[in-house]
């Protein structure tokens, strides 16, 4: 199956590796920018390209895995080739296909992707949808050969897991900042609170989080979080942060 | 070395079994309720009590893991053994110690502990802090036979650690449960989010959680974040959340 990989970024350059891994020949890597389309097609073994008119029409598969506003443009290029084109976005909905395009879908890995770590590709939970039963029955073999995390799932759907990941992940990326901030200030190593952050992740991995909340808040502690409230004095934005979140969490109790 | 672990609860259970995996002998387990005693002292081959009195006052090592209202009782109990007296909580500072005390410290796991999981002690940050020089060598010596993992930190560090733990852990794990809430009210499986909370954790194993920041607010990608606040619409706490985390993101940039 020879495909063709749109964009040169951290989605594009793990789905090309996870793709040639699997046995899929790349020909060609585009991206507006020459040099990024080179560093990613020289990993791969495909054509580096930058000019659109220059994208091989004939290809088997086509990933566009370019900023959210950059994929209609792309879809337009795309709309009279055969093969199947899928976008990667988690925040667009299928219609950004015009209707007289039949043979597309999306391909959305629920994943934090960094090009500085290597990530292992089966640990990729891939949202699929399609125009039809048909291309949604070929998309499903494909996502398969990359990842035995598939899931069918439709637009409004993945809408929600966008919204569900910027908690779970980026909010969460966010909290385990403020924890380095504070320990910095305090000349204390982030090095010390690494071993938590893992083990928190762990445990839900076979719990749900609602099960296994501890902490002050959930506890009802008063005393700690008053505590806490105080030494957080003069950072009023942490302060406020603290509590909204602890009252949050005592209400679920 | 003989021990007495006072308390039976998920900090006492996991230190009573890595004492014993590292050759110590558990003589004694102490609970206020006799069940719980004997629930943890038959894991470890120890004798099970609930009556003060019958704490035997020539163990080698005292290991309070009560909760922080019950210590000072237990302090008081203990104010005349020869045996190194430890507590184990992150927000009772050394003091509770009376002046009169000198062969006691703090020995403070910095991680999350369930009973129903189990968990590779060679993984707990352990903070030391102790009366003495003296003190602190033995009670250094006893850390590192348990986990590599060992600091020395006072108590107004371990009060910051134990706050920056709250951020990166209860927070975090509330964080999850919302994840976990927002998927189920869409008839959404929390399975799906599990490898990406997975990831986001081990993402900072090895790089500083400020340098790996992901997400629309981070991008000032306002179309998503407006997008986002329309589905949380009916969720007014979560809505409030959503903007109040994402403008703190924002001012980071």
């Amino acid at each position: 199956m020879k495909v063709v990989c749109i964009g040169s970024g951290n989605v594009a350059t793990h789905f090309s590796t996870a793709f040639v891994a699997a046995g899929y020949e790349l020909i060609q890597v585009w991206s507006k920018n020459q040099d990024h389309a080179i560093l990613l097609a020289d990993q791969v073994g495909a054509q580096a390209i930058s000019v659109e008119a220059d994208i091989d029409l004939h290809a088997d598969l086509y990933l566009i895995a370019v900023k959210d506003d950059a994929i209609p443009e792309m879809v337009q290029v795309l709309a009279e080739v055969d093969g199947l084109v899928v976008h990667t976005s988690g925040a667009t909905d299928l219609v950004i296909f015009p209707a007289s395009m039949k043979n597309c879908g999306v391909l959305y890995p629920l994943q934090t992707f960094s090009k500085t770590k290597a990530l292992d590709f089966s640990k990729v939970p891939l949202c699929l949808e399609a125009k039809n039963e048909r291309v949604l029955a070929v998309l499903k073999k494909i996502a398969l050969s990359l990842s035995p995390l598939v899931y069918e799932v439709n637009s409004a759907q993945r809408r929600i897991l966008h919204l569900a990941a910027v908690f779970a992940c980026n909010f969460s990326n966010y909290l385990y900042a403020i924890g380095q901030d504070i320990l910095e200030k305090n000349q204390l190593d982030f090095e010390i609170l690494r071993p938590l952050i893992m083990e928190t992740a762990e445990k839900v991995q076979h719990a749900f989080p609602r099960d296994v909340q501890t902490g002050p808040a959930i506890r009802n502690d008063e005393q700690t979080l008053s505590k806490h409230k105080e030494l957080l004095t003069g950072m009023p934005e942490l302060q406020d942060l603290y509590e909204t979140l602890s009252k949050s969490i005592k209400k679920t109790v």
